[in-house]
């Protein structure tokens, strides 16, 4: 069998070393370049020794000829650098905001910087499988979504879409360190943020934009959303509540509509393979190191609320496993194909 | 200067031996006896390397020849063992839920027991100073507030006081692993907890009627309350993030209201002094060890929703260094006697 | 292709839930059964929510119409659930220290209790790969070496078999918190183990016979070995830091032997697919959740003395990835097999 | 009384910033002047919010209006801020390296600069109370030691000057994040350091002269030293293992001398408030926060070594703690003065 030959450009960032990880053991994939600028010429293995098998190099600039491109630059360098690998017609995967939000303006006022190529946001794909599978299989730019929406979205499609909640939305997001990147901030030095946690961008965190796209989206009846993330001292997992109101045919129904809730939960995610509806509330342990996410919704009878928590690894699920379940679906592989690895406890 | 002779009970558990850290440097105090069942004959310094300097031997029955006693026993066998002490004219300070609840009701329903002494819960005190000092400085009997309600409270006091939100709200809080205290558990086991972060009690956490019984001691415009806690990899430390609405009158004001509830919340707590009212979002780091408690206010413009946040040292504030504070009061010492220790960061 | 039929006895220990993450996903492997008395009936993905995708139900006994048995029972009760097996012909790897050592009398009197079958002493293959790959091929009863043993005979094995040190041998180890086990202890209580470290055992730890065993049958020339244990506040990972002297003829050389020793270092592992001698020191966190061990070996000029340091994650080499590639070699299969994960990193 | 008046150069280091958090509440001391070149003008509250009860505000130079100066400069530019201040009288307390070792050549060699005043370095008096109390108390400058020689010596001390061992000297020290400073670095980026455990300074750290000068002080039976740092995934706290051979002498004695080496220590130690001769092995978690340090000596029959562990914060003894216990002597007050606080568990 042919193996599908594929570059990684900025591998020395976390979802980019995590794309690597993968990738390396992928059954059907081939990869042919890693990209770093500050590492180039590097060996992989001595930039990160957890890649001691490896013998890639890391280089200054894509090696073009392979199938698919990951991007894990930052925004705006993101698109700049996709635009004309999509145009040459490889399959791009961009792990950056550039792509994720439909609106141009919206983009530009949230991340403050010009759209490279606003051109691209319509033929782009929102790249959460589970809510648009068919889409990215044709797709030849994806825009891989956000940790933070990854969670969210995968709790609340279900709700949403079925019309059992309305009105607004809370989302409290817990996050591991690892979320906050591999540059060097004092947020992020050990000693700062070991044994504490704290809310950050309490303001407006540039992921509500895009929880807001795609609820709305799935439901017209979304009010608004308030985003809370934390820092946790912990290296990965994302556990996510979010506080909904039910609608008003569903509080119509009247008695316990807990079980019909989860039963619509575990329709919805039926054909989804990473996607475990669960019946117990979720740690981030149970799905850390893999591509896997676990869904908890709760109806809370006294106050008549909604209450749904998703556990996710930041860096797989809502990153680099996400990315290759992508690629996945876009080369015809089975949706799983090098994703299996079990998630590691403890 | 005489000083005042106390007894704890139960010292083995995590409030107990931080009353013992704390009164054994408190300079109006002497530690006269110990207790702890299992541990009785042991040296503290035995039990407890941290207090080496300590002389004491944990007792198995309480020396009532004290002043006041900290009970830091279960529920249930706490109001067992506090009742005769308040009949024999001991201050007692009990840091368990006996007598936080006012509804023998709600106590039984929520706690699975029959109340022992019932009696007494018309004059106990509820013990968070920032509401009700007047009330503890003549007080027998004080009911030391739980570690949530403590931060949840002194998050929601200023705007449930002043009028400023009505309506629902949701309290999402996250607790270091000592909160869970000291008898073991597999959710409390290392390799179980670290590295990963859970919701629990989702169903409805002992901690909510108390909450709700002060929202509404504070404003009759409370509807309802979610509380919703989590497990976090730190020792020590809560975080609770508290989401309410905005009353019809504050909300008609327009503009933005931040600095004008900002300044509400300053006033009422201008003669606190461990509360301090922060201006950027806290972390639980900047109280680690201390009796401080950081609030922050945040008026969200865009959803017109109040978001207060609170960090607390679970063991301190609202726990050893709250009844310590409540003790200071009851006895007419300087409400910061003893408790004088600045966070200890990093 | 046939695959081969696999039970593990007493799924519910650290090891033995490893054993399972690894087993399910092995390519030429079925997990026929998997045993823990006190968790008999429930559903595996119910005690482990980790292993979501498992339909297996844990069994009280093990059905013995399987090819392999892994035993994660503890010592004493492994040898007697192995015994009779090996008897039937099944192929057994035992995770326990039941037929680590060789010698009875050793074994009695560390572990406190008398052997079961001490008659299978000398037939059982002591389960270090790199050191026994030919006689472990052909066993029926493998030892699986202890988490300890693995990493510091991984950093010794190579200068004692080439005569490059002699005397006496001192190694000090930082352990994460998994491997004291699941069992519930004041010690692993995550408030009393986080940010805190440790040593324990410091009279004689009982891998202390196991590593000296091991150790002078590399070379005669070891006088003795001091052994001291740490807990270290983290999940998975064993640091090893070896001391020895240079042997006379070693020491003889004159100048830098460094780069000679890490060429003798390089010879000894090159066809070990899971040793890697690195340039620098290495860190746990390179081998996370994998088989790989690292192993840094470096020669103090101003002293004399050689250091050796090795990691390993504790669980897996050393633990469930080590009696797989036990397994691995005792079927015929590739060494590798079912053990390609890479590290998780960050 | 008259409160002496201090000033603390560079408090937005760790070191100088737990300076801050001990003299902000030392009963004889009143803090004149903080500086710190990056965050001068800023208010020492807002760059460290957990001194929220400070209104200190961060200056560009010190105020040299003040009786004792405490300098956590990095080395050489402390000793440039020093020289200066010292023949002004002013009472100088260094926490640098640049007035430990008493040879030139050896600081030369090791920090790689040239030393800014070599003539101050006879009469500069090394700050390790327990060893050098006399000189302190009529000291003008005093060089705090570094972490690692805190723990070390005071482990070895007492083995040493009591001529109980003789040899070559093993330390293996772990050491919590906060000992690498508060500069921003990969190795101690939280998702890097965080659930790992390594060696590093290998090839010498420079904490090792430090080490031989004062061995060799005590002791001119040290032949070698070898001494390995690792970094340990908590905030917080050294633990030093010292690996020593018995003298010809003690080990002449016979039978266990374990007893005798024991009483050696507490006697020792008898006058030294902060040194807690222990009877079980030390966690660092039981000197957290606090200036104690915990000393473990262990004669292992086996092998005829003696294991000396050592437990200290190292920001306080060895770090600020111990700046101020120098201070105490220098000013006469009581070595304990401002440093009761107890260790805070867990």
């Amino acid at each position: 069998m042919m193996r599908a030959r594929v570059g990684i450009i900025n591998v020395t960032g976390y979802i980019g070393v995590d794309l690597a990880r993968i990738l390396l053991r992928h059954p059907q994939v081939e990869v042919i370049c890693v990209t770093g600028r500050s590492a180039a010429g590097e060996r992989l293995s001595d930039v990160f020794p957890h890649l001691q098998s490896s013998d890639l190099v890391i280089q200054a600039e894509l090696n073009t000829a392979v199938d698919v491109v990951f991007s894990a630059m930052p925004h705006k360098a993101s698109a700049e650098i996709c635009a004309p690998l999509v145009a040459q017609g490889l399959k791009v995967i961009d792990v950056s905001a550039d792509f994720r939000l439909k609106s141009r303006d919206t983009y530009e006022s949230w991340y403050g910087v010009t759209h490279p190529c606003p051109e691209l946001l319509d033929s782009a794909v929102y790249g959460l499988p589970e809510l648009y599978r068919e889409q990215i299989r044709g797709a030849r730019l994806v825009a891989n979504p956000g940790c933070y929406p990854t969670g969210a979205l995968l709790a609340l499609a279900p709700a949403l879409s079925s019309g059992i909640v309305e009105g607004d939305i809370i989302v409290d997001s817990k996050s591991g360190v690892s979320g906050a990147g591999r540059s060097l901030t004092l947020a992020t030095h050990y000693a700062e943020c070991n044994e504490s946690v704290m809310a950050y961008s309490v303001g407006g965190h540039r992921h509500l934009p895009e929880m807001l796209q795609e609820c709305r989206a799935l439901s017209e009846r979304v009010s608004d959303l308030l985003f809370v993330p934390h820092l946790i001292p912990m290296s990965r997992g994302i556990l996510s509540v979010c506080y909904a109101r039910l609608s008003a045919e569903w509080a119509g129904v009247g008695g316990d509509v807990g079980p019909r809730i989860i039963e619509a939960y575990r329709r919805f995610y039926q054909d989804s393979p990473f996607v475990d509806v669960v019946d117990r509330p979720p740690a981030t342990k149970h799905v850390w190191g893999s591509n896997y996410c676990h869904v908890f919704p709760q109806f809370d009878v006294r106050t008549g609320r909604l209450l749904v928590i998703s556990a996710t690894d930041n860096l797989v699920k809502g990153g680099a496993g996400e990315a290759v379940q992508n690629m996945n679906l876009m080369l015809g592989f089975d949706e799983t194909s090098g994703l299996e690895m079990l998630p590691v406890f403890p």
